[in-house]
């Protein structure tokens, strides 16, 4: 069998695209020639080859049709939904099969009793949020590339973003989960159901797989109140440990909770200040650290009084050195700003290195700290970079430095997955493996646990033509 | 193998009880004289054999070893927490080994800043709530049998309870879950990561899983911030779409949310009222159905005022007929003990049926019309008891008459049963399937599913003997 699958790689898989594209037709399954010009690449800047043929289901039953072609031909297949994914789970390692769920962008339907939308895999996640909206309700999972990137992308990937503190990942906003298994066959019955233990959880299987163990191509999400009252506020704070006694006594007094808490160290907060001029400093004064606090509930009045009073109170205790409340939303809007920099490093840090990994809320900053220490050991004048959604431990960091070697990078990887290693940290929070990650998995998950994962994948995928080569080597 | 398999059960396992106690000791290994008189049945009332040996470790290491030795013996091993689980999945079939997590019942260590909690299985429910309170946190998962079940069988049949609604289902409340692999594998590292997208979720897969996949040994559990005000109401409805409204306009508008909304039909009401003298009407009047409304929060005054002012509200919008709020603690203890009346079912209702099945919000009303219609049309004089969670969708039905024969319960079955088919519903909302609903399993999950299940089930347990016979009937 995998011999047959490695001959299908080589030999560009004639008789497998015949085979799909008189079963789905031209308008289904396209070839090279077809649809020249158009790149396959996700937005990780990891390699990306063309595919053999461009598959584009209208149905479930379509995309099952074309698995089954491809698992009758040991054909690879990778699926795609919006090309947002950080990691390569998207791109191509040539001889693959692209099965794009673009033309699977339909709602179909909202029920606002049950408080469900029923999705196919392809619409776009700021679809979603629009359409939650317009029916009254909140979709809560946000993220920069929410134009483009697609639901079904979010569930196989279990996308994070700036809302998990108050609302869970992607795993936690969908009720059911519809997809094709390598060998075509369909689960997941689009249920609406809160609870239902009748077996094993499919639906988490699938959720974060990375097209690995199915092609999801529908889904019912879970749609939230929508809050009618949103407490914004920018604050300094002396220390770390005053960092997270923010966070807890936060969480245990704002009646309306927290529905955001990022936290910004300075390098990061000094460097955006200063290279994007159109923003604007909250505060007067150099903290040790800043946290852009956010509580969003359903009652303004003694929400925003709670929420000032406790901003009070804390300054008081001295957990906060100062705190700036945003007075309207334009004041938020400015907040946020500081923190969604990020999507202006394309143009202002060009050749960094990013990462995404998680810790303990405990062990956040010691390692921090270390991965700071330890980089600056190394290249002093690095642009080191450092922030996160504290709320769940989750650390970015970046760094870069102009004019260095090569070789640079390995180092700075080896030096901030160390630290991650040796304080139990995840080597990926939010953007999953793919295979950007695929050297560092083993910091992160034990010999035994890959095995298992293995022999999952072993089972649901007996010939691996899901998406080979990406979260588990092969 | 499923041969010698065979064997083993048939055998009374002399071979593999000589290896465990030679490896493992007498005092992690007891053989059937000595533990002689002990129960080893759960509450669901199945029948259960006795073990050919009881093995009681005391870490994960000899839990593993346990396992190590079963698995070369091709001996099948039932796993068994607090036996308090409802579908006889811990009940013996004969010829197991019974493996109980009763001596590994330490709470290892309370992480106030991560807000976790890192706990042996065996610890019972409510010594992790009360050691959450002690350090100022709350766990919030809650259920009647909390004295006696342990976090183990918790997490082993992912259990619901009362605060789904607000909190989630026990495996929103794990961070990570240790488990023995049929082979004895360990996988599962106690992390205290809220986001870790590295590969499958296996934590997810084993939760829930029955003790079919794997042995749960430890978990970090989350802590919650403690709730400083509850508001709690009994409500008289006067029609099923006003009970969803009350419901959706609760969730939009409450503050603190809603963190209970356990609904009751008239004929649960009255019969409990009528049955146990010591409970009191909260309301004079007599409604088409009754709500149980609490919602518990930070900030206690304004919580309070604007929980009084939702109910005047509703009252005038005539969602509401009539509300009673709880002034004090007591008052609120009253209204629980109307809905916990369930805890005196062995006494008031011998021979009963009971159901817990799951819906989307919107079916829950039809489905219970439908049951309870077809029901009646069979045995007019039938006790039909329908009350639930109906945040999360979940009936509990409950149907008896004194002096039927003994086809009617399966009659019955096949009455609600097919009501929860056709309408989508789930067979087991909360209680799991164990041998109990083996044969009902296809009503909620495809065959395809099925498939898959099967699928996971032979690469993780290959010779099956992990909880042979449950879940998925062999």
């Amino acid at each position: 069998m995998q011999e047959s699958a490695h001959q299908a790689l080589g030999s560009a898989g004639a008789p497998v695209v015949e085979a799909l594209r008189e079963a789905l037709g031209a308008s289904v399954v396209s070839l090279p020639a077809e649809f020249a010009g158009r790149s396959h690449a996700d937005s990780s800047r990891m390699p990306c080859a063309e595919p053999i043929a461009l598959v584009r289901p209208r149905t479930t039953k379509q995309a099952a049709t074309a698995l089954r072609i491809c698992h009758a031909h040991c054909q690879p297949v990778v699926t795609q939904g919006g090309l947002s994914g950080l990691a390569g789970g998207a791109c191509l390692l040539g001889g693959e099969v692209a099965l794009s769920l673009e033309l699977m962008n339909e709602i179909e339907e909202i029920d606002p009793v049950s408080a469900t939308m029923t999705v196919q895999a392809g619409v776009p996640l700021q679809t979603v949020q629009e359409a939650a909206d317009a029916a009254g309700f909140m979709f809560p999972l946000d993220l920069g590339a929410r134009g483009s990137a697609t639901i079904g992308g979010n569930l196989a990937t279990n996308a994070g973003g700036n809302r998990v503190i108050r609302y869970g990942m992607m795993r936690e906003q969908a009720l059911d989960v519809e997809a094709v298994l390598a060998n075509g066959s369909v689960v997941g019955g689009l249920r609406k159901m809160i609870k239902n233990n009748t077996g094993y959880d499919l639906r988490n299987l699938l959720i974060g797989s990375e097209g690995t163990l199915g092609v999801i191509t529908r889904a019912v999400l879970r749609l939230r109140p929508k809050p009618r009252a949103v407490s914004t506020a920018w604050c300094g704070v002396p220390d770390y440990a005053s960092v997270t006694t923010l966070l807890r006594l936060a969480q245990e007094r704002l009646p309306a909770g927290v529905s955001a808490f990022e936290v910004m160290w300075p390098g990061y907060y000094d460097f955006v200040l200063t290279r994007l001029p159109e923003l604007r400093a909250p505060l007067a004064g150099r903290h040790a650290f800043y946290v852009l606090l956010e509580s969003s509930g359903a009652e303004p009045e003694s929400q925003s009084a709670a929420f000032e009073a406790f901003l009070a109170d804390m300054l008081e205790a001295g957990t906060l050195e100062d705190a700036a409340l945003a007075a309207n939303e334009t004041h938020a809007a400015a907040f946020w700003a500081i923190r969604d920099a990020p999507g202006e490093y394309g143009r202002l840090i060009p050749g960094r290195v990013s990462f995404d990994v998680s810790f303990s809320i405990a062990d956040v900053g010691e390692a921090a700290r270390r991965c700071d220490e330890r980089l600056r050991a190394h290249w002093p004048d690095a642009t080191i970079l450092i922030y996160g959604h504290l709320g769940d431990g989750n650390l970015h960091i970046v760094v870069q430095q102009p004019d260095w070697p090569a070789s640079a990078a390995a180092e700075v990887k080896r030096t901030v997955y160390g630290v991650t290693g040796e304080m139990g940290g995840s080597v990926s929070a939010e953007h999953g493996i793919g295979t950007r990650k695929l050297e560092v998995l083993a910091l992160s998950r034990t010999p035994a646990e890959l095995a298992a994962m293995r022999a999952v994948k072993a089972a649901l995928d007996p010939l691996g033509i899901l998406n080979p080569g990406k979260l588990l080597a092969s």
